[in-house]
This record gives structure tokens, C-alpha cells and sequence, in this order.
């Protein structure tokens, strides 16, 4: 449960990051859908291969394909002015890397993975997808540049990966945490 | 057949379009080899990865690789003024997509993958080795721009995802019509 | 025992690569610590994500982890100075480069992967994490601009899948000849 809403806000959040890079440097309609997926599934397709689980599990979650697909054309459809505020806000990156990073350590602590792939994990779910996305649109990996989150996120992979936190509650208050 | 004949036509129309844009880019004689295997490659070794097939098939495409050398053999030795019209011409890129795309699609369809794998195996098959070479060229991804090859791509992913086209006959027309 | 060695003396020149890399860029000090880290192990996950190894075993490298940590941690507090001038010296990248080619080729040599892998994983695993660094730090990837260390990890790549060199002595005089 705690696994599928974490799931959906990150998707939405980097689906929405992605296309919002994508209209600032000028893609296409094309181009901006697919920013947006790769944002959005790239973080999870890497650790997957990264940490081993069978790939074929990233073509069963069709539900958060339209989720993304959705969340796209909404951010198409609403006027460019809403989009700069959004883009000053610039919220989506930080909910998105939280969201993905306590996922990824669940699915890497739920598998028995050693110590330090749950650490991993935690880190390249939550900041694939945004390197990804920057290198795309040939921009400075922000990750590189906004050193807080990411570290919150490897610590939070540290706290899951020893075993700290398994109740829902623990890990929405996590996801709080780094959040702010 | 069909397959083999796709592949062929692929990996020429990629090697070259990496060798020229390595060209382009200034890069080294090592340089312009390197890109040009990794544009014909890149696609192939991505969608492999990502549909869990075997990667030990890559290195079995032993003939595939003297082509993709000879190819960049050549370009290299043609005069410089027959690249400059090669490049404005610009239809490597489309070939090659066009080609890779109903392969890559092929392939999925045949070992039974679901829907959407099929189509994104369409996709990341047709731009995958485009993408990785402009990224290692440090422009922005052409597929992102030139939205058209790619949407068709994805169509004719969903087209033989499908089953509509098994025959010889129906992938070369849609082969034709994409890249048309 | 040659294959430590050559682990070790790869790990720690990527490593500082990469960090002094990400220091020129003016990244923050998480930016150099994932940098650094990026460098000294993206060339082995990515071999090993193309000749089938079970990447499971990239997390049972701890000693190499905390080598790799200590190393860019060193890196961080010598003077501002020192770091200039190994930034001229520029020797870290062939360093690595030989190091780790010798070491992908005896891997994917040990076991028994056809020929063509053999050089290929000398390749990716001598080029790949600085391909990857430079991708990251929006440079144009060095090794494209600098044919000759590349060329003679293949070279290496081919001497030791024939089985020409299996003998540590042999190994090492290889790594001495690419490096000079």
C-alpha cells in the first residue's frame, strides 16, 4: 500500500518534471511525452537492472503508464503561465526523488538485498530518472548541484536498510522528512 | 528473411549516421569507429537489456560487425565534398530508425512479449543508438525534435504488437511508409 | 591476485578522475563524492550489464567502495594547488583505463566469453566509466579526442582473449606498455 502511493506520487511528480524541462528546452509534443516517461520509469528501469530484478516486471505496471500519460497531457493543456510558476516552484523534483528513493530502498530491503545495494538503490531510484531527464536536455545533472536531497535519500535508504523503519507511518514520516 | 534484411539496412544506415556526426563533431579516426558501432549497436543492446533477452546474442552478430566496420571504412575514404551532401541529405537517420524500429518490434512480437514491451521495444530498438550518439556527440537528441519518425515507430510497434503484420510483404510496406 | 591489483589501481584512478572532474565543474561535495564513485564503478557495472555477469556481484566490492571513498576524501583536503597540478599531469585517466582494460578482458577471458566480448569488455570496462563521467560533467567524452589509450585497450583486449597472456608477469608488462 505505502509502496503504491510513494509509487504514484513519484511517477506524476518526474512525469511532470520531465515534460516541464522538455517545454523549456524546446522539445516537441513527441519530444515532451517522452521526457516525461523516461523521467518517470528511467530511475526504476536502471536500479532494476542494476540490482537484478527481472526487467520484465517494468512492463506489468500499466496503470502508472497512464498515470504518466495523463499527467503529461494535463501539463500540456493548462495555460504557460501556470507552467512558469510551477517551474519557479520547482516542487516536482523534490517530491519525485523522496517518493522514489524510499520505494527503491522498500523493494531492494524487501528483496534481501546486501546493505549497501539498499543504499544504492535508494539513490538511483530517486535520482535516475533526473539524470536521465538532464542529460537529455543537455543540462547540468541537477543532483550534482542540489546536494541535500539526494544525501537525505541515501540516509534514508541507510535507516530502511538496517531494518528502522517498516510500518506505513514510519516511512510516510520518512518521506515527510526528506521532503522538507 | 525480413529480419535479417532489416537488420542489414539498420546498422549501415546507423553506422554511418554516428561516423558522419563524429565527423562532424571533430572527433579522432578511433572516435569516428567508436561512434559509429555504438549508433549501430547502442539500440539493439538497450532493448535487449530492457526485454531480458540473453545479451550473449550481441556478440554473435559477428557479420553484422564487419558490415558496420566496412561501412565506416568507407565513409572515411569517400571525399569529404560526398559527405557534406550526405549530411544535408540527412536520411540515414531515417532508414535506420524505420528499419530498427519494425526489427525491434519483430523481435518482441515473437518472443511473445506483452503489448506495451512490444511497442517500446519498437521505440528504443528505431531511436535508442541515435539517442546515445548524440549524447556522446553533445547535441541534443535529434529524436526529440523530428517527432515524426519516431510517433511512427511507435505505430508500427503497435501495429505488428498486435499481430496485423506477419508477412514479408506487409512489414517492407511498412517499412516504406514510415520512412516515406 | 593481478586481477586485485589492477582492481585497486583502477578503482583509485577513476575514482580521483572523476572527483577532480567534478571539482573543475564546480560541483558541490556530494556532486564529487557521486561523481568519483560513478567513475570508478560505471565501467564495471555496465560490462558486466553487457556480457551477462550477475550484477549482484558489484555489491559484494566493499573493500573497493570504501577504497574508492577514501580516495576522493584524500582528493577533498590536499590543497587547491596540488590539484592543479594533477590536473595537468592528467595521468589518472590512462591509469584507470589500463588498469580496468586488463581486467575486463581477464574477466570476460575466465569465462570463456566468445572473442569478440573479450575486447569489447576491455573496452567498456577501461572507457565506460569516463565516458560516463564526461557525459554527466557536459564534456565532450575524452577518450573520443584521444584514440590511442583506447586503441591499445583493445589491442590488450585481443592479446589476452587469444590467450597470449595469462601469466601475471605478462599481464603486468601489458598494463606498463599501454600505459607508456
Amino acid at each position: 500500500m505505502v509502496w503504491d502511493v510513494l509509487n504514484v506520487i513519484g511517477t506524476i511528480a518526474f512525469a511532470a518534471s520531465g515534460a516541464i524541462i522538455a517545454m523549456e528546452v524546446k522539445y516537441d509534443i513527441m519530444g515532451i511525452y517522452i521526457l516525461g516517461m523516461i523521467t518517470a520509469f528511467g530511475g526504476g528501469a536502471v536500479r532494476n537492472l542494476f540490482i537484478g530484478i527481472p526487467i520484465i516486471e517494468l512492463w506489468q505496471q500499466t496503470t502508472l503508464f497512464v498515470i504518466a500519460i495523463i499527467t503529461i497531457t494535463v501539463l500540456f493543456l493548462i495555460p504557460q503561465k501556470a507552467i512558469s510558476i510551477i517551474r519557479e516552484w520547482n516542487v516536482f523534483d523534490a517530491i519525485g526523488l523522496s517518493a522514489f528513493a524510499i520505494q527503491g530502498a522498500m523493494y531492494a530491503h524487501s528483496i534481501h538485498l546486501p546493505f549497501l545495494a539498499v543504499m544504492f538503490s535508494a539513490a538511483i531510484t530517486g535520482a535516475g530518472g533526473g539524470i536521465i531527464r538532464d542529460v537529455l536536455a543537455q543540462k547540468k545533472p541537477s543532483v550534482f548541484c542540489q546536494e541535500i536531497y539526494l544525501l537525505w535519500a541515501i540516509i534514508a535508504g541507510f535507516i530502511i536498510g538496517i531494518g528502522w523503519a517498516e510500518e506505513p507511518y514510519q516511512l510516510y514520516t520518512l518521506f515527510s522528512i526528506i521532503l522538507l
